[in-house]
């Protein structure tokens, strides 16, 4: 444990959830209930005057009327009730409140503004220090606590900072569906008090921490923010996906968090300075998230690509690493050596990236092509494409796949070298999605993650999430 | 039926497949069995001395042996075969052959390319037309002929001419998966003698193509090629998907179908200049054959964005939008009017993309919402987002999302403008596989396919094909 003074924000031993619902369409109900669900071992306290019970657990009329002291509460009252209820807490001397309440600032209406400004005054002078308002607070797996039911129960080594909680689900749900779990996560909707400078200090220093994602929409304190992100970035990879980068989406952020989204270009400009890095949406945020996870650094820019479909599946695959700021170098002259002192009829026509649909009759297949490249000096790292396209056989074509699996699975493990595996999504309607080649993809993808290697589901994603990776181990 | 001279070759009423083979790993078995396989209703011929009979159809000895006339040869012999083949062809008054047959001017090796020339001038003396060498040929599933046995069954109206057999088959299934199916299709290889200016004419004046889909790796006469493009572009939607783009891409080109990819600048200034829309890979070309197939044309920029998930998914969803040159308009003053009048409380907070997360307690949804901007002359078009992301129950999810899929599929219906859908991918390990979301996302496709909405997996995509339909649009 960190003994940072926001250590105990995220380890609260005593939960109160004021508004908590027993009805499943009012905003109280997700909120409370995910800590039970989750197995939150620390004391729940429900507020609500109409509940004597809820889930099991006995509930309160008042924050005043809950016996034990509090650690954290989550407010899912109205706004209007915002006041009383930070009244309430400062008699129970709590500490931290995440206001879920929402209808603020970002209504865009004067009087909410004020009113905002009011809840931020009157908690200062209780001494409580505000999570949100228009946010769902912390997620911490260790510690059972959840803010989402639908997020994963398993522990991992990512941070997320997100000012919004669609997005917070999103993006855990994209890279947990790849392997990638949580530390923890924090979403700050308004940033009223704390903001992303305030949690992003705290995931610089937790040791369980070791790759931090955010989602921004609009910083308080401009100056303050790149100097934290500077010394940040400098011990742990920070991607950064910025909301309202054009005119629309600023008028977005402005009535979704009441952030004042700023210039792009200068946003840019400074994040790639402090040495975090832009991720464009979602998408992009989940691949580079388990491509810092799984992989060792990435040196340089020469990529080895094996596997693949057939000829034109190799030429746009050469086409998209390039465009992507990859170097997709010729064979290399010892390698062709070798390919012909072995009796590979194409030796002197196969090239890179391989297309293996040329080799005619020979044993000789994409998991030697692939430990050849492993073993070769002249790449940098490896990309390994999975496609299934075009095949009728199942039981043929699993075999192959699988067998061809376990023998990259095998370069993965002889071979330091940073290896990525494309396998792609097939957008299915309902005739297709009980095929056994969907089956194939996704075991091959759970078998993949199994042995530490990421996957994506195009080239140009995992060209792109190469290259930034290399840009971040370039500068360091 | 067009009286083109080329429709012999798409509507043949015999074939042989010289080199037809009952072994499954043999190149010739595929080539044969798609045929009987997908119902051909013309004389098949198979030729192979080693075998009497395949599939219950007499097999040849050699074409001399077949008793009638031969409309189209499919050679899938070794190269060296190739001129005695040419030889019995001319003897049967053959007169188009498609080889299969490849290891010509794509090796690299002088001798190779030397001897493809050789055929090409024998050919010529017989009066016998080639496609090909390295090449699959014609797929017209109104004939029932397939050059692959996994290729669709069903007819359409979208043409393909494609260099390459993977990219065929690639291309071809990415977009029926998507409900667009193929009135033909051609896979050309090294295009020594019919090249794409040729079926490029020909699908030009076919009245069973109303789409034309296009992957080239090099053109053998540029000025042919772009004035051919020019005219059909100016009848008929062309998406091409250039191959060999990078240096590395090039090289890969040449060992493919030993083509020359020039500078790519000029190619897309010449392919835009013609008419046409270039795509970047199999997916785009995908998205815009679903795109032209199925929606009307797009006059105009302002987009209105309704569905999605929260406020930051509704802030990406528009800076992608907008990065993608479409103008997210903010909601007009009459629909906030409009809003006002019904007593949405929200009236004032709401825009476009339509958060709807922020509606509170109101029956008002996205349906309501996607049916007021599809009756505001301020858009253009349309696009709806379906997110599945942090839901939990299953039966009350599924009831809200068939609920509003049948109120979008309704506006559909109710109005003529174009709109466009957003049905993610989720990828998927076998964890996920049999989960009902999934399932829930696969009725949601086939049902929006059934209504004419096309459906893509990513709004970036979506926003990007939207754009290039409205640049087609505009230009005409």
């Amino acid at each position: 444990m960190s003994t940072h003074p926001m250590e105990k924000i995220f380890y609260p031993q005593s939960i109160a959830v004021v508004g908590a619902s027993g009805n499943p369409d009012a905003q109280g109900y997700d909120l409370f209930t995910s800590l039970p669900n989750h197995g939150y071992r620390g004391a729940i306290y429900p507020v609500n005057p109409k509940y004597l019970e809820l889930l099991g657990i006995k509930v309160y009329p008042s924050l005043k009327e809950v016996p034990g002291s509090i650690d954290y509460v989550i407010c899912a009252t109205p706004a209007s009730e915002v006041l009383n209820v930070l009244r309430d807490c400062s008699q129970k001397r709590v500490k931290t409140v995440c206001l879920y309440t929402a209808r603020f600032s970002e209504t865009g209406r004067p009087e909410a503004a004020k009113h905002e400004q009011e809840i931020l005054k009157q908690a200062k002078k209780w001494g409580i220090r505000l999570i949100g308002p228009n946010c769902r607070g912390i997620y911490n797996p260790q510690q059972r606590i959840s803010c989402y039911d639908c997020l994963p129960k398993e522990t991992g080594s990512a941070g997320l900072i997100a000012q919004t909680g669609g997005g917070t689900i999103e993006i855990i749900e994209l890279a947990s569906r790849r392997g990638v779990y949580f530390s923890k996560a924090v979403c700050y909707g308004n940033a009223l008090d704390y903001n992303e400078c305030d949690f992003l200090e705290y995931f610089s220093q937790d040791p369980k921490t070791k790759i931090i994602l955010m989602y921004i929409e609009g910083v308080r304190d401009g100056k303050r923010f790149f100097k934290t992100l500077r010394q940040t970035a400098s011990t742990k990879p920070v991607i950064i996906l910025k909301g309202g980068r054009g005119k629309s989406g600023a008028r977005a952020t402005a009535s979704h968090t009441a952030s004042l989204a700023g210039s792009m270009k200068t946003w840019e400009t400074a994040v790639s300075q402090a040495g975090a890095i832009s991720a464009q949406n979602f998408d992009e945020v989940a691949d580079l998230a388990v491509s810092f996870h799984f992989l060792p650094p990435i040196r340089g820019r020469r990529v080895g690509i094996a596997g693949g479909g057939g000829g034109g599946h190799a030429v746009i695959t050469a086409d998209q690493c390039e465009e992507a700021g990859l170097d997709v170098i010729p064979l290399p002259t010892e390698m062709r050596e070798e390919l012909k002192s072995k009796g590979l009829a194409v030796w002197d026509w196969i090239g890179n990236p391989a297309d293996m649909s040329i080799r005619g009759k020979t044993d000789f297949n994409s998991v030697n092509m692939l430990r050849m490249m492993a073993r070769n000096q002249n790449f940098d790292f490896l990309i390994v494409s999975i496609v299934l396209t075009g095949l009728i056989s199942e039981e043929k074509t699993a075999l192959k796949f699988i067998g061809d699996l376990k023998g990259y699975m095998e370069v993965k493990k002889e071979s330091s070298k940073p290896l990525l595996a494309v396998v792609p999504d097939m957008s299915l309607s309902m005739d297709d999605h009980d095929k056994w080649k969907w089956k194939l993809l996704c075991e091959v993808r759970t078998k993949l993650m199994a042995t530490n290697i990421p996957w994506y589901p195009t080239i140009e994603r995992t060209a792109r999430a190469a290259r930034k990776l290399i840009d971040y181990y370039q500068k360091r």
